[in-house]
């Protein structure tokens, strides 16, 4: 049986990055990081757990994928540019063919964004795969959950809900769910299509940076629009008005009926679209940067002075919020 | 049930630490750091999970000591000065008494070192911590595994193998082990002192800042002293003599018979404490860091030129190194 350190070796060491940022990648006990003079330093760390966050045998390439696609969603929500990342990672066995896959979805999207792999640790266990990332931002413009103010409008990346609607699609689980209607059958490639917003997210890198200084409040949308847009309102003490209809539903989700577009919206989760504010001023600003980081952003609303967060569809009609999904919850 | 930012709030989220180089701690998608200028980051990621790194049902208290002290032996192992960490948690239910404990064993290491948990992630799941955590150093200090020379004399801080001791008597695992004695029964004292070596380990922080500038290569001894040491030998490209019989065993590892003190201290694992190398012209200085630093050095050997470890006994006889112990390996 290979070694833990054969395995490191293999599979995650590659030859230095000539990023003058990293004085040392993998192989000591600690990796050494030179940051750019003056810039802050964003941190951020998720835990991916099977059965929890992926499927047991779920494809090992699209595992390595969006492990590291979700803290990088992480540091677009902060506006910064990724720096590095490390891996821990618990393996029931040391499986060279999951590993070669793993390895080869992690470090795609690694070099995608010049985030490099500097140190980790790997064990035998329950699969988990534990990524903290580091990103680099200049002082002054974190894009932060408490800094949304009354009069900005709220704003969404990209497409919501196509990636709940692969879950539910794929665990046959709308039935059971007695208040969402029957999903209609999804032809193989639209399930295809849905299943890649799943599996495969898109950190919003490019558009986190544009916002710098435009935008005034930012999260991304791991847990579903309603329950994240909740963290920013309660950290910035202050509410929000959002028309349901204005969301902006994935192409597969828009062929759905009305009231599961909606729902899987608002909170669908898995979407990895940045939620933010900035004020109305900068409204061409924020159309500017969408349009020069190549991603879709639409308006759904705006911030209030009053809290608590007030749901109409197009029509005006007032619509109650669902709740957000929640790891510890029971959805 | 409680949701999981409840959790995160109630039990590992703190009042700001006042600490200027933490820019913003938990509660947004990243925090974020300032670094002192012109100083080097070191990182380092650590994941303990349950049945393979510390019984089922460990004492919650001292584990979220362990959790955190393995990783901030990194840093000593690097010369770096504690600055903060993020924690991932998986577990299998919100058992706030647990939480309550182990935040606790947790967060009180972390104030002895100035190290603030600035953010991390919760989930549901198997028992499983990750810790990465942040020190830092100025430039040229650092102690990289790369960094031993030829006629280096080898160092080891504090004492071996009581952690050892306690796993095998909290096993009864020796008898099973061919190649190891019987362990003598140990009195109820004994075997409470050798625990709080496998439980509760001292990472030597303060040695490794006293090091910098004296010791060449260094790294913390976790599988083992001689598989450790392979590891620096490895990375310098040289080899080391070692007298097994200099080799500082434990108090209650002291009382044991002759062929298992040195088993133990070779190879046992868990130890936290620092292997380095350093010039014969700095033997006084090295002294001097152990005192300044509080902590026990002992010299057991030296860096050749010629690859390998060779070993001795007290009298000069050759002897054969043990294997080390590896997290993928059947040990």
């Amino acid at each position: 049986m290979p070694s833990e350190f054969d395995l490191i070796k293999q599979y995650f060491t590659r030859p230095p990055c000539g990023d003058a940022r990293i004085g040392l990648g993998i192989g000591d006990d600690c990796a050494l990081l030179l940051p750019t003079p003056g810039s802050r330093l964003a941190v951020s760390a998720d835990m991916l757990v099977e059965g929890r966050h992926f499927f047991a045998g779920a494809d090992a390439e699209s595992l390595g994928h969006k492990a590291l696609a979700v803290n990088l969603s992480d540091l677009a929500a902060m506006g910064a540019a990724p720096l590095a990342f490390t891996l821990a990672l618990s393996l029931p066995s040391p499986d060279t063919a999951w590993l070669a896959g793993f390895s080869s979805g992690l470090l795609a999207l690694a070099d995608l964004h010049g985030c490099s792999l500097i140190g980790g640790d790997t064990t035998r266990g329950p699969l988990n795969i534990c990524i903290t990332v580091f990103g680099e931002l200049p002082a002054g413009v974190a894009l932060r959950r408490d800094a949304a103010l009354p009069g900005d409008e709220l704003w969404v990346s990209g497409t919501l809900g196509d990636a709940r609607l692969a879950l539910a699609a794929l665990r046959c689980d709308a039935a059971a769910d007695a208040i969402l209607p029957l999903i209609p059958p999804l032809s193989e490639a639209d399930l295809q299509q849905a299943a890649q917003r799943l599996h495969r997210p898109t950190p919003r890198v490019a558009l986190g940076i544009a916002l710098r200084g435009i935008a005034h409040a930012a999260i991304d949308i791991s847990d579903g629009f309603a329950g994240d847009l909740a963290h920013v309102l309660a950290r910035s003490r202050c509410g929000a008005s959002v028309d349901a209809d204005a969301l902006p539903a994935g192409p597969i989700l828009q062929k759905m009926p009305a009231a599961l577009r909606r729902d899987w919206c608002m909170a669908g989760g898995d979407d990895y679209e940045l939620c933010f504010t900035a004020p109305p001023c900068l409204h061409a600003a924020v159309l500017a940067a969408g349009l020069a980081s190549g991603t879709r952003v639409t308006r759904v609303g705006r911030i209030d002075a009053a809290g608590g967060l007030r749901l109409s569809d197009g029509d005006g009609n007032m619509l109650q919020a669902p709740p957000s999904f929640d790891h510890f919850g029971n959805s």
